[in-house]
């Protein structure tokens, strides 16, 4: 068990920590605030301000772009695109190599984005990157690494408990040389950017016959087909998280040519676990970060801040919650840490109960040290003058999001369960 | 320790849960609509739809109106007012007999507004009633009473803890026949409200030699007066709660006539602790229907929503949640009811321990309801589709607004302690 | 909802705690230490000392006896034994009036059985008061009031998961004018007691076709009958509770008379939920007086003890730890009272749910509260010389005994969603 | 951050899980058992059963004995000892490999004796490996290495608060070449077992001008050493742990040579931090096995008993809470290979924040755990037929031991406030 990073991944994350606080930093309250003016003045929020495109060229050059990439002992493929889409060094980096490096993303809500590194963008990549036909990577993937273009990931439905998959009432049928695609889906995310132009879809492939884990088709529908409809952005805790978003989208006769399917039809599945996992792990990485931020704004506020003469750490039981952050901290990162660590070296396979377990861990762990520093920060901790009511509301989703804690509680009792015999 | 409503309160409750369910609940979802899609549009959300003012109406002829007004057993004059401005029976009512109706006012955001029944309106009109002079009353109190008008409450400030309340900087220094008010303050409820026309502002009353219980006065200040500045209105997890909302409001050489002092100079501390006192209380009654509320939806979600071919409710531990839940709901409102029937035979400095002890465990407890609720409606939970995130954010401010849950803590055990013969 | 009792239980519950202080107190250390020594040298520590019979005749010659009888308006008979066995006022009580008495006697281990109100003896007299023949309360219930004899209940089984009452493997079977039982049970309160004389037992009854809740016999079962083995005697914690203690019992083809069958062969559930209802209750009334206990030697331990030149209570989170306790004691117990009004105003029926939430919320606060204590006594908090540890083992051991918390939330939760319309 | 053990440490961890295994699991439950019935019949329980001393033959036979001796590289002269004293591979071990090891006899309350590595003894014998005169080692640690005798640690006291050292009132103060000791002491863990022949004293110097941190001596005391008296046997939650057992020891008047100093007057603060240290990094390693055992009971009993036709781990939040046990374990775990591995790196100023975090962290998490198990066991779990209520007792006693948690998380909270240039 070797946690340690490569000292590539040293230097990579000591330069994304210098780009975080010399280039983002200053420009991120400001960025927020002229989003939040546009938004309420009935502005096109959505449309990113002109900063995120200067700090991404910026990171771009410096070769701290698509960090995301997996190392090309995992998969081979990723040499090539790290090189030719600027990633410093010419390969992606192992999951051990990135945490460090998500991490320091996690503490800015900016960060994944001028990295290109942010979700749903990277899962939808490496679902390309690993699975994708040679046409499918160099209509998407290509452009999607270039920056040029966003994707949007349609697979949670409205209708029905989407924690059990078999729910799914969405179609995409191949009819000879075409997939139809029917069907409602929300909590798109990414739906909402400008320049969003690929989604990647999942629905009932239409044949009941096949075994359940081979009832679904993955499928890449273009923004623009005709008969997909963004009917609304939907809003967690009131934010629009902009310019993203989440989307509900309905799909009516949808049209795609059958090249656009995924691997084949009823192989969703697959690669839906392929692509969840390293999203839930990157999810973790960035989480362990936004609350070593939160920690950090909780030491400032409650050193700084005096009430019945003294710092208000000193008073009552702040500083045993002070303690017990940092302490919830350090276990959750190892675990993320160990994580990591087994997919590199066992695979996904290896590392099925860990994604559950920091899944269920991190988000709660990170919404509680936030939580403590709100309190901390009194009234100001639930304004828009810190980054904690986003923080928390990013914590909290990430309990429902690719799966909610009951679910992942699930798996871990059943890996758990299992080496002492019980099969369910 | 009698916690039975009187026959005339449950009459009152009941008619109220059917004006709830028959006036309000018919257009409440289309009323947070219209105002949201306002909002969005960068129209003015602050001004009131005009459904508020008809179902006032409606509210007030049926005598369902002012019901936070004391029992004149409390306040004597509460029965002359209770007589002119509508509330049924002609008479406030005592804590005991308002809990039930609050409680259910709790179960919706517009219920509190439609009833007259809002904060900060209520401390602000307790304020006037106990402490205003008859010029006082005649000027502000009534067109409270009658609807007319709005008001806000200045105590918080931006720049110090002010939990600790012998911080605050502003000032309200009566210079002859005239007070001289400067400072900043924020969280300013209901100063967004296009009929907010008065604020109670509390401030350093200049004297440093006079004990640190009377060194502040409160006083009115009228909106329009020169040199008061709403500078910005201000978001809690991401909302504006308009029409009321919360403001940051400066006041420059704001100068008002002696006449508008409360009480008089050096008071404010007093009278503060008879304002927060029945406002915190009113809040606990409220959140405990919200937690009542939360709980039903989550119910009804658990048992029609299906995953894995069973009701969610079926799954896991979330059945053993709903039972906590229940539990928690149950010893809360208890607390609640023995706060108020403690201010009720005994007065505030019967029920000083007790309600800093519902001030602690009401938020709290509904806090966790909704997190239940939330998690069983998945994605859902967060959206505006249901009032979830609303409960959740009213809740989470409440652990901070009228103190956050470390001072109450402190007030309780300063009391426990005392028991022992500590004298702090 | 009237909590208050009356002025005859307010009386009484002053003379309890009086006896406590005066006649209880003064003797309780020593006693323990007695019991200890006597064990520890491999004396029979099971043998009562002494000093508890006198006390006894003490309490019962103040009307200090008995005190948990039933109030005639719900068991009319109650009145006649309250007039015969020494009750003060010649009636029981209701649930309201008791609590607060049970509460008090809650502070001491020696106190129930000084007063004869200690489980499992009362639960079996209420049983022979409600479901006895006029023979089988001569016989047993007589001598139980008069303190005379002791009584065990046979209930738990070791081999099956009891919280499934349908599990039970015992059997009683009726052989024409003979009961014959088999079976083995543990958990039998009160079976090491040298005064035990009668155990009430419940087994099948060996008719598979009656329904489900009708295939159970509850038998009255003299402790001497050739058949009967005490095994063992358990510990809990490590602690055998001398002198009651739980023993694990053997039945080997034991035969009683048809008479000694409780109301009818197959009745038992019933007489089992009539039984346990009140037992739970009792319990929960004095782990509130426990909890206060516990808080009592927290604060004072906490005054008195310095460390870093403080007073405990005034370092770290310490004095937030007390209100926490506090404002868990002031709940628990208002759910307490409830229930015990519910089950005076409304029969048993009306408090299904409530009897299970405070089954659940009772003792897992009084867990909280010791373990907080102990935290502030270091050591010594361990150490027998202080109550905690064995208040700690008996809260902790209410988690489990008359139903796992697991099985209560269940009921709690199936109550709550039938008012949603689910059926199981 | 490398956690991975060597291959010998691998070996032997496997080797001694095998030992674990086939020697001490056959005779364990026997021993425990007649241990009980020796000490309930007033034998001597303290006098080891021979099965002791047999089965630590067999493991030093196998080289499985001192594992806990540190590494070479760290106390050069530990590879000495261990080879003279039959660790396999003749060398310690790092923190980092005996991290595993420790574990493994965590499992077991056997274990650690049979291997000579329980404390107190081990923490005895490291300080006199690492601040011990030659004459001192000669003396006292090599017949403690051989398992000859045994020790005690005599610092915390009865009238005191000694989670503040500086409350100590015993004193050892040199007078010319005697030290003379006077005071009584507390919890000195192992002065109940007959070969404990040598208590490490810690007392007040008395020079009051030395600064704070050179005011305590420690020093080595003969047991049987005229004025030392054991007045008693301290129990935890009932249990005396037998044969180490807790005393309160009395000295008066206690006399010994200078040469008995551990490295000089006022060095007893530097001493005992380089005590307990490891000590409580032990204490952790273990309990992380103590959690292992108790999840792995919970599974065991959760997967094979029966109630409402299902095995228990299917009923109500039963499979939530073995995962979150799982979770808790994990975490735990890698905070203790964590600080195991600073140790290594840095040295014990490298590993001050997570040796106290991982003693809130662990003991706690292992209480939670055993909780949940004792729960699934219902009153078995509370009583002897399963180790849970030991092991219980364990962790909550290390809650306390070796400083209560309130303590370690004041450590942590002004090394974290520390990086926000807070001094205190």
């Amino acid at each position: 068990m070797d946690f340690a990073p490569s000292s590539r991944a040293v230097d990579l994350a000591s330069r994304v920590q210098t780009f975080l606080d010399e280039e983002i930093r200053p420009v991120e309250a400001d960025h927020h605030q002229r989003v939040r003016e546009t938004r309420e003045s009935g502005g096109d929020a959505w449309q990113p301000l002109p900063v995120i495109a200067e700090l991404q060229a910026k990171a771009r050059e410096q070769g701290l772009w698509n960090l995301w990439l997996p190392h090309s002992s995992h998969v081979p493929e990723a040499k090539e695109y790290a090189e030719r889409f600027g990633t410093d060094g010419g390969d992606g980096l192992t999951n051990t190599d990135y945490a460090g490096i998500a991490e320091v993303t996690g503490r800015s809500f900016l960060a994944p984005h001028v990295f290109n590194c942010n979700a749903p963008d990277t899962g939808n990549m490496e679902v390309l990157l690993r699975y994708g036909s040679d046409e499918q990577k160099k209509t998407w993937l290509e452009p999607l690494l270039d920056g040029r273009i966003r994707s949007a990931f349609a697979m949670t439905e409205p209708g029905v408990a989407s924690s059990d998959a078999t729910n799914m009432a969405a179609t995409a049928v191949v009819d000879e040389d075409t997939v139809v695609i029917d069907g409602r889906k929300w909590w798109s995310t990414g739906v909402g950017h400008p320049d969003c132009q690929i989604m990647v879809f999942m629905g009932h492939s239409g044949d009941p016959e096949a075994d359940r884990h081979h009832q679904h088709t993955m499928v890449l529908v273009p923004r623009d087909t005709p008969g997909v409809k963004v009917e609304r952005m939907l809003t967690t805790m009131g934010m629009y998280d902009e310019p993203y978003g989440h989307g509900e989208v309905s799909f009516t006769d949808v049209r795609v040519p059958v090249e656009n399917v995924l691997v084949g039809p009823g192989e969703a599945f697959a690669i839906a676990q392929g692509r969840l996992g390293p999203g839930r792990v990157h999810h973790c990485m960035r989480l362990v970060g936004l609350a070593e931020e939160a920690l950090d704004l909780a030491c400032r506020r409650g050193t700084e801040r005096k009430a019945f003469g003294k710092p208000l750490v000193n008073l009552g039981g702040n500083r045993e919650r002070i303690a017990e952050a940092r302490i919830a901290i350090e276990q959750a990162r190892l675990l993320v840490l160990k994580t990591a660590w087994l997919l590199d070296t066992g695979g996904p396979l290896a590392a099925l109960s860990e994604v559950s377990q920091i899944k269920v861990a991190v988000p709660a762990m990170a919404q509680q040290v936030v939580d403590m520093a709100m309190q901390l920060h009194g009234g100001g901790g639930l304004s828009d003058d810190f980054p904690l009511a986003a923080m928390w509301t990013t914590a909290r989703a990430l309990r429902l999001a690719d799966g909610p804690d009951e679910v992942h509680r699930g798996v871990v009792a059943r890996l758990e369960l299992g080496k002492h015999g019980m099969s369910r």
